[in-house]
């Protein structure tokens, strides 16, 4: 397919602003004429040198020497998009690099568009789709763990777990397509109860696969994590508390009103959306009637709530009623001031294993409390490479698992449909190749590299 | 000096932040043996591969595959720093960078401080401190003509400029010690006029150097151009259509006052900073007149003034009284609304070349007043790739420069006094080897790589 491409494009690689060194990257069939042209170095002209190898020179444009660098030569195929290809590695800072740049354009480059030295790696067949969109989540990754995933899914896994779902849907389409050339009589009751039972091992295949988008999700957005309880339980302690002891706050943001705050955090190499909360209790006072609100519609979103409760002050049945009301949401139930707790205070009702005691002031239970966010989201402990799908992934298997299931269902029918199930296999199948890109069409792949930033 | 450095050291290389490409860059005598630990791919291991080669692989560390990677190799003395050196070239982004580095610090090297590879490159002797400080230069460079001016200098023409007065300083201090062995009688009084005549030649050098300070300072720095003129006069509109027409606005920065707006423009390559003040009209309000006392303040420190003239409004002697005032400034005379101007408003007094009449909403003059703003600042037109000496280099030049004109009254005092002569001139060389770092001690070094980013 790598015919198709007759322009060269060109684009700078490194991320703008300060830093030591710039790479314009440079791919197309021009690629070592443009290199000829702009680069002047010892000895025998770039394209003349051996492949994989690097020179020190000067790359010059149409107002002098643009900048003194180094130039990598890639010979295709072997290259990120198996055409020609170079990288002209310049200084830091925007300057130097858009002189190199503009030379580079001037000698006969079009810039680059978001994501298409990717797209091209794509099109010339070097990954798959999978593949790709893997190579924005690495960039992306906030944490270690995301970029684990994103390395796992670059290096073909998750390829592999879709390429299997396509060959044995591509295999159970074909084998009941056979049986159609049959009477009814004809066919053995066991070569139907065959592609039945393999259907349905095919099902718990799509079943596992799906699993995995939650930690996906969880990695690529952040768990939304919210601290709820009476005014004055030591909410705001508490977040200060588990954000205090893990160095990894990425950055504070402003909640979207004033009653919420969000905080972005790193645990177990997850990033959690860590929210404080206006106080529940009942009010008469407008304003705090409306942030309690806006507190009930945060954690109408929550993936996890943390329950605190004042271990300091008596007992008070509101808050049973608050975990009541919150018993479809995933809750971690805790107490705070558990250095106050005393025969007049805080007295759980019978020894509840699953109450966490926590004094942030002596720093007790803040790590079980962590470790219980942890297990709470479902996420596995320690690090494991796996790659996860995401959103267009889980749509793609939703949508694909559901025609297994109806060809099931039209298999084990009185009178079975075996041209009806094969078909919606097919249909299946049009989806799966959707997720790996074997089947592709220009809005698909416009959507997808549109979240790429240039250079990719 | 090479063999100084028995440690390895590495840093990220690249921008912070997202981007399709990371380099980490390690360099010393480890540098090889990390890469044969930490990376694999297809052949021998990097140690084994040819110099200025690259190799496509993974770079591993404790917790598994770091990334995908470029690996570049350098063998002494064909480096950055003349040290055996290694590029790793990675996904962007931050996870992925971030990843590769812990690798290689796990491997043996350590982090590398701010500038510590020029640092190297310097005291290896592969550049001197002139053009060490270029490096930095080319890279903070906010327009075109500074990486230019930056580029020249990288490129060692200060260098030579220097070299030479270094080289002229030292005969003329070997001259005038060798005339010493002799009694006054013995020596012909043209050897001490032609001493006497090359100093003076050297003097006039010393001020061609010293005279690129100033294209220097406002490549650097940036011109502080106001614009001054009295209520409605039109500054405000004149500023917005200075800045209309150029499309190269860096940002917008507040003023430190209420009435001072600053923005940053670039005209003709120069970086300018363009600066609205509030109107100038004696006043008896105590918060005008704070404005107004502010406006002079900010006039005081400009590079250039525009003043400007309502053309649409009676002469008014306040504005001569005001361009009197300004007359130890570099000023330039505008008239705006030109296309009001008729025989009941501004006249010039006599047709007055020097003064500038524009029209904001005909777009008249626009182009020429920027023009003139270039030339008024005393810089060249057109590009010239020209180097540029610092502040620092400056302070040098200066101080040297005394001593040479020291030198020069020793010897033509009734009494000639060569030996006190010759030792000013020693003081000369020693000041002018600090400017390429001949000479230096470990303060002046700590000064200068101080200012670099990590990774350069």
């Amino acid at each position: 397919m790598n015919d198709v491409y007759t322009d060269t494009i060109a684009a700078l690689a490194t991320a703008p602003g300060e830093g030591a060194i710039s790479v314009v990257r440079v791919s197309g069939p021009q690629s070592l004429m443009i290199a000829d042209r702009i680069f002047s170095g010892k000895g025998a002209p770039p394209s003349q040198q051996p492949a994989n190898s690097f020179k020190h020179g000067f790359v010059s444009g149409a107002d002098g020497v643009a900048d003194e660098v180094i130039l990598l030569l890639y010979h295709a195929p072997h290259s990120y998009t198996r055409e020609e290809a170079i990288e002209i590695q310049g200084h830091g800072g925007s300057a130097a690099a858009q002189r190199i740049l503009r030379a580079v354009l001037d000698a006969g480059a079009r810039l680059a568009e978001p994501g298409e030295f990717t797209k091209r790696a794509f099109l010339s067949g070097r990954i798959d789709l999978l593949q790709a969109e893997a190579v924005i989540d690495l960039i992306r990754a906030r944490t270690d763990r995301a970029a684990q995933s994103a390395l796992e899914q670059l290096s073909g896994t998750l390829s592999l777990s879709f390429g299997h779902l396509y060959d044995t849907t591509l295999a159970l389409a074909a084998d009941l397509e056979t049986t159609l050339d049959f009477s009814e009589d004809e066919l053995p009751e066991s070569v139907t109860n065959d592609i039945e039972a393999k259907l349905k091992q095919l099902e718990s295949e799509f079943k596992t696969l799906l699993s995995s988008w939650h930690e996906g999700h969880l990695l690529r957005e952040g768990a939304l994590v919210v601290i709820a309880g009476k005014p004055n339980a030591g909410k705001s302690t508490l977040l200060n508390a588990l954000l205090g002891k893990d160095r990894a706050i990425v950055t504070s943001l402003p909640g979207t009103t004033r009653d919420t705050i969000e905080e972005q955090m790193v645990i177990n190499g997850f990033p959690v959306r860590l929210t404080d909360t206006a106080g529940l209790r009942e009010s008469t006072c407008e304003i705090e009637t409306a942030g309690i609100r806006r507190t009930r519609d945060t954690l109408s979103h929550a993936e996890l709530v943390i329950y605190l409760i004042d271990g300091s002050a008596p007992r008070d049945p509101y808050d049973s009623d608050q975990l009541t009301a919150l018993h479809k949401k995933s809750v971690i139930t805790a107490v705070s001031k558990s250095d106050l707790i005393n025969n007049d205070t805080y007295q759980p009702s019978a020894p509840d294993q699953s109450v966490i005691y926590i004094s942030a002031i002596k720093n007790d239970g803040i790590t079980e409390l962590k470790r219980q966010i942890i297990a709470k989201l479902g996420i596995h402990e320690g690090a494991h490479h796996q790659a996860t799908i995401s959103e267009r992934h889980r749509r793609l298997l939703i949508s694909a698992h559901k025609d297994i299931l109806e060809s099931t269902l039209l298999l084990s029918r009185s009178t079975p449909e075996p041209a009806l199930a094969a078909s919606r296999l097919r249909l299946a199948l049009e989806t799966l190749g959707e997720a790996t890109g074997r089947i592709y069409h220009e809005e698909l792949l416009n959507n997808i590299f549109a979240r790429f930033c240039i250079g990719k």
